[in-house]
């Protein structure tokens, strides 16, 4: 049955229960494993490793691509596994650990963590737990539905622990290109130029002999659960692609735009949703996370060509795109997050880059992660590497949250993730925002007249003005600035009167 | 005299007056000058241009490499000249005016310009103003001791106004690397791998015809403030350098480190001396502007090469540099500011990035450009296009101003410039915070120990405890975190009794 997936044939004598392999992981290392957003994440090992830690405490630092699907994440904080975790999670259990400070967590720039690793900035993973569709004749390895950190934690680590999922069709293979950056001081650019490059391996290159375990798996990803769109995450959407043809129109983009990267979630999901309806045509994508969105575009004949670091599908999507994977594979590419979120190249293809805010303020800064300025949502990811270089860097979110106690649009963010020298367009489904060459008072001006709900756009309105009389480059009553959190935390409404 | 500097003879007629040429520049124009940190700024034409204000009125939107000498910025301000300012500036007077909203200032990364430019995301300038030391047989324009964003300013102009300046010596030509990017979708890689690596040409490449007016100029560019250091820069340096020890010990950096990058001012500059008396040798630099220290280092025999956008020398050693640049001529280079400071090549390179921070907060947030939240101060400048990408991103300050009535290491910062996912090492001289690898509470910690004054240690370490008490991943109490700021507003000390 996996028999032809271990292809290098000395490599059989290693396969092993996920509870033998896992006893390979001791605490107080650091642990890296695959998985991004939900795709491709060891499975079978860390679920061991949480049942054998209810018996004999176990402590790890664990560092992932991005996040894990099957609740692995809950499983290991129940467990008490986590000591340190980095460098995203979306997962409930998790996040309370982190937020009552009992796990220790990273929130990074989802490009930056194998470049602080090659450099030594951080503790170099002692084991690494790679799912794989298969291992080469060379015993190298082949991904499944992300690339994200692997192919790094894999050439890091002393040990390769590999669990061969066959859940996972061979058919993946020769979608993946592993290009790691030559070391400094005699690195060299990044050879890609186009979206479609494809300038690495198939298969993540290691000497087999650090292949010290193999596990034989047969669990699926979990589903995406982005929800359909709304009325008004649609309403966003339709003031994107309006912009998006004025921009056409004013000569500032091409006919087929430039390389979408689209966040994670359910409105920039409907963002792409919408360029179905659109003008546009020969569309390509060079984002992170390749969803439902991604694969609707391309049978709609819209979309040329996506590179991503993994694929993330509703159960709806999931058999038909693995399933007839022929079809799009020549217009797909899924490659290491520190190369799909490359500032470098993110700069260099001028991508238009669509990530989902928290809150913002009327000077433009954003808060992708933080409630209350305190709690952790889910951390930064690749927001920051694809805003800071992007052509377009924009954000999205609804103007209110939880049934109109809260707006997302405040006087000053209660804490910042991306500054207004990083934002370029806000939209939420009230209108949308171009900052673009603004100072701050003007700033204010056009956020407040696009993006507020009406039933705080008086009050926002009001505390700018103030602001404004007092004086100042970006004018501020530092003695009101956080009154709207205050309000929510202690009265349940950002208005409650004091 | 100026016969042997303008060698293209048909643009000899194009010689006039600096009232003349600034007769071209209309009301309600966009204007590019030269000037960068003090260094190369077109200073004949904006001068004439303040004393015609005085006259008729007249508003322009100015952009600059970054701030000007020779008052220059004060003149156009008093005369009314600016309506918009963009991206950097020093001028108290401009300050002033920028804080009660009479001038509209864009405060950007200075990377960033002439990419929006490029991309028609910023209005083209109408003209640009540009000193140089010489135009060329072919009509290019030679700069003096700057480039800043002057290639772009000229090629995307309609017209283009050289200032030839006298006071500069001819054997300036041959300093200046010019390297535009290609345009997109097509743009191919920045092909700098070394800091000495020359990719472009020695002068700015524009169709002559495009050279509307030619003004002769006998100005010298204003000498720098920066003070020699004291007592508390030097102990700034001495822990940076005992660090950067630490980390050659560890292996994480070679023995001559890795290109250096300085901002301006007096920290930076302290420190870059204190390399004098270090044991690192074969040092390079690939920063903005070139200072005193830069030359003294060379001179020591400690710094291989350097390159920057400008060289801004105090009196002391302005005579010595310019008049014996044969000295140094093949070990420096400047280059346009887009290049200087680009994301591509400062990740790849992987420099250490030393800029000054206004203020940081026990999380590792930094301000770097508005007091109390809301006035301006200077602006971002290249801070944020070093630290993001920088092996080593670092932040010095000295802990307290004002004669202790300021802490510089404070609850949350009044306003963000660099989040806490770009800070790595935060330096005072009380000592050095090393936040690689930590998780927000750590951070917390380490800042608290290491860099705060005893004067505002226990009431920064009771915050810290107390937020910890109500949790959070970045424990924050909203309704305090801003009491600092307002206690020094409202009454004079940040730990006033209220």
């Amino acid at each position: 049955m996996y028999r032809d997936r271990v292809r290098l044939p000395s490599l059989l004598e290693k396969v092993m229960t996920a509870d033998q392999a896992a006893a390979l992981i001791q605490d107080g290392m650091t642990v890296g494993m695959s998985g991004f957003t939900r795709a491709g994440e060891a499975k079978a090992v860390p679920e061991a490793l949480a049942q054998r830690a209810k018996q004999q405490p176990l402590k790890i630092s664990l560092m992932t691509g991005a996040s894990l699907g099957n609740d692995l994440d809950k499983h290991l904080t129940e467990a008490g596994v986590l000591a340190r975790r980095m460098p995203f999670q979306v997962d409930s259990t998790l996040r309370k650990a982190i937020n009552d400070g009992s796990v220790m967590f990273i929130d990074q720039h989802l490009s930056e963590t194998v470049e602080q690793l090659r450099n030594h900035q951080l503790k170099l993973p002692d084991i690494a737990v790679i799912e794989a569709v298969a291992i080469t004749e060379q015993g190298h390895i082949v991904p499944t539905t992300s690339v994200g950190n692997s192919a790094s934690f894999a050439i890091f680590a002393k040990q390769v622990i590999v669990e061969i999922n066959l859940a996972h069709n061979t058919n993946l293979e020769g979608l993946h290109d592993i290009y790691i950056p030559t070391y400094r001081p005699t690195r060299t650019p990044i050879p890609l130029t186009r979206v479609d490059d494809r300038i690495g391996s198939t298969a993540i290159p290691i000497p087999p002999e650090k292949i010290v375990a193999i596990v034989i798996n047969n669990q699926p990803d979990s589903p995406s659960t982005v929800l359909p769109p709304d009325s008004e995450t649609q309403a966003i959407a339709n003031h994107l692609i309006d912009f998006f043809k004025r921009e056409v129109d004013a000569g500032r983009l091409a006919k087929n735009l430039a390389p979408l990267q689209a966040g994670i979630g359910s409105i920039a999901n409907a963002v792409m949703c919408g360029l179905m309806e659109s003008p546009f045509e020969d569309l390509t994508m060079y984002s992170e996370v390749l969803q439902d969105s991604t694969f609707d575009l391309m049978d709609s004949g819209k979309l040329r060509f996506a590179s991503g670091s993994s694929i993330t599908l509703s159960s709806r999507r999931n058999a038909d795109v693995f399933g007839n994977l022929e079809r799009y594979k020549d217009k797909l590419v899924l490659r290491p997050q520190e190369i799909s979120n490359h500032p470098e190249v993110v700069r260099r293809l001028g991508i238009i880059g669509i990530n989902t805010a928290l809150e913002f303020d009327i000077y433009g800064n954003v808060n992708s992660t933080h409630v209350g300025g305190t709690r952790m949502m889910n951390g930064i990811g690749g927001s920051g590497d694809f805003a800071r270089n992007a052509h377009l860097a924009i954000f999205v979110t609804k103007s209110i949250a939880k049934g109109g106690s809260i707006s997302s649009v405040v006087p000053m963010v209660s804490h910042v993730d991306h500054t207004e020298h990083d934002v370029d367009i806000l939209v939420t489904e009230q209108g949308l925002a171009d900052l673009r060459g603004l100072a701050p008072r003007e700033r204010a001006r056009v956020v407040i007249e696009n993006c507020v709900h009406p039933s705080y756009r008086d009050a926002l309105a009001a505390y700018f003005e103030a602001a404004c009389q007092r004086g100042g480059h970006t004018p501020h009553i530092l003695r009101e600035a956080m009154n709207w959190h205050i309000n929510l935390e202690e009265r349940g409404h950002m208005l409650a009167a004091s």
